[in-house]
């Protein structure tokens, strides 16, 4: 079933140009209507054996935010409505790095950031708001429980038009009223997403570090990387690497969302921000093009503007989005760790993945126009789902 | 001389298609090496007076600017250098909002942001830290006299590849040893970026909200848009919404670099975050396209990917430098407050400028490869200067 090393393009799934066995797929007629992602912290079987959790797990977590998602858009609520409840949905969900189940950083403390970004590009507002790509994140905030809502309400602040809001100032904005009430933000204790998983992650990663500081140390006497070597990620898990979530729904009027909320890398830098928050990187919604929402080693997805640049594919070159999503996903450097992986979704209802030839896969699904849902972990594989009770 | 609400196309100084009067410019042979710029924040003559400006302080200021990013050019060093010497000269004038002569904001105190990125698609790293496309950023540090160099300290840090550090842990990691002393980096006190008339102008925006919420609760009896009333920037004054500074260098190995430093927006949320340190957005950097830093009302300059996309329409759509920024520029939204403006410089020495329409100009220069500066504030108009003793 793990198929990692090979090389593989990105697949859209409506469109795909052969049959692919033990593969279910909707009919080709069928739009997709909102497709997530929960990371491409994808482990193998034995991995997750011995990490006790279950494919099932993960495959029902992964339905449960579908169907939040597709419920909204059932009831005629906009493509940011469909967004955001998917990606609360796996906020308050222990298994994804995102709200509870977060990472921990390099100092003990689980920092989030998300992003939301509307493609409508008419707008609501008055002119000189330029509701046009309506955009909110927030970056660095410690005590929000659904940081996607917060990220909502700083892309909705009627008084100004910041889209970008970090640490303290964030956390003071969100929790005020009546923007709290309004978007149902809740303050909560740091603790509150502290999982044992994560815990154990963290402190596994502190004691290495640690031994191989000493070890370091006591070999050449140098204690000016000190720093440098504070600031090292643990590498070797992908689980502890690249988690996130995030989706892109299209709804009744054709207009698209994006989004994306994450605890970071594992062991970050206290105040290290990735590409989540960043509109154009992690996260981007037109709707002229697709909408996009990154995961993977942020940096690279920062330095390569990735959300952006499938759009502009689409733009200024006329790709397809299946096409423009392998152009982009064929750029990013090729890794040993693996880089990461993306979603998109066109106004026509047509997604396709992305997943660096390096990465083992990502947690994503999709549901379509008809409410039926299909879930995937390794690289080309997704299966038909049905939400148990 | 004022020529505000006039449209106007970006201008190639170098590759101008008709002579214009009363501006001296380069023969059309000559390399543009260095292009600088010191904000959007242009005062009409009248305002400069009132403020106790001249436009030669300010001419002057650039020159300067420009003169430290060419000495290092000369020497042999790389674009990077270059565009960090400029910059790190305009922080340390009080004349610009960036580093010393920073605007405020909204909680009385001066929160920085910079990045940098290195267009070089080589690089020199290892492989498997995918040197290509190096950049680093830092948000809302408010201790560190020259935020551009600690960008440049994220971008080079050998043991992780971040690229934003926010807060606190961005000030903890560019004040560590041997960082801080590697990258000339100062621990100042906030203090030292509060110049009078920074603080005349955030103690003018409080009393005018004050009065303004005082007139709005006793009429309505509202209270409730509290949190709202006090975010508000001011917008009214150029100066206070549009400052930022810029630089894009070329090497003599063809490698391109870009830079961004900022303080904001006067009386900003505390934590907000604008375009300066977003790759993608305030800057962006590749050899096969161009560099470009942007200045204006950052969140618009986020949402549509300004600095990536005048990228993007080089390499998908095949533009010249001075095409690409005219698209860019020509879609952003116009305002009657104008949005801003943005420099760019290709492998060849092309540099463009963009103004949004209703922008009333931007302070602005470049040096060409024989040393010769031109300078500029309005739209349009450029002239030939010379350091004054």
């Amino acid at each position: 079933l793990y198929i990692a090393g090979i090389l593989v393009v990105p697949v859209l799934a409506a469109q795909a140009q052969q049959p692919r066995p033990a593969t279910d797929r909707p009919p080709a007629n069928v739009r997709t209507v909102l497709v997530i992602h929960g990371g491409a912290g994808v482990l193998t079987p034995d991995e997750l054996k011995a990490a006790g959790l279950k494919a099932e797990d993960f495959e029902q977590a992964l339905a449960r935010a579908l169907w939040a998602g597709y419920q909204q858009l059932q009831r005629g609520k906009s493509s940011v409505d469909a967004v955001e409840a998917a990606i609360r949905n796996m906020e308050d969900c222990e298994l994804f790095n995102a709200g509870r189940g977060a990472v921990f950083n390099g100092d003990g403390q689980v920092e989030l950031d998300a992003s939301i970004m509307d493609g409508n590009m008419q707008g609501q507002g008055e002119g000189k708001r330029d509701p046009r790509r309506r955009a909110g994140a927030v970056a660095g905030v410690r005590h929000i429980k659904n940081p996607i809502s917060a990220a909502r309400a700083v892309m909705e602040m009627e008084s100004s038009r910041h889209v970008l809001l970090i640490g303290e100032g964030a956390e003071r904005y969100a929790l005020s009223e009546p923007v709290a009430s309004k978007y149902g933000i809740e303050r909560v204790s740091n603790l509150y997403f502290w999982t044992d998983r994560r815990v154990k992650q963290i402190r596994e990663a502190h004691r290495r570090e640690e031994a191989r500081r000493a070890k370091s140390t006591a070999a050449s006497g140098a204690e000016a990387d000190e720093v440098a070597d504070n600031t090292a990620p643990a590498l070797h898990d992908p689980d502890a690497r690249f988690g996130t979530v995030g989706a892109v729904a299209v709804d009744a009027n054709k207009h698209i969302a994006a989004g994306t909320s994450t605890g970071g890398m594992t062991n970050k830098m206290a105040g290290r921000v990735g590409d989540s928050p960043i509109i154009g990187a992690g996260t981007y919604a037109d709707d002229r093009a697709c909408g996009v929402s990154c995961t993977g080693t942020g940096e690279i997805f920062i330095r390569h503007a990735v959300a952006y640049d499938i759009v502009a594919h689409m733009l200024y070159a006329g790709k397809t989005v299946h096409d423009a999503v392998r152009e982009t996903t064929l750029a990013l450097p090729d890794e040993e760790e693996g880089i990461g992986s993306l979603i998109a979704l066109d106004a026509q209802g047509r997604h396709a993945f992305g997943i660096t030839p390096k990465t083992p896969g990502m947690f994503r699904g999709y549901i379509t126009s008809d409410g039926q849902m299909y879930v995937g972990m390794y690289t080309g594989e997704e299966k038909r789902v049905q939400l148990q009770p």
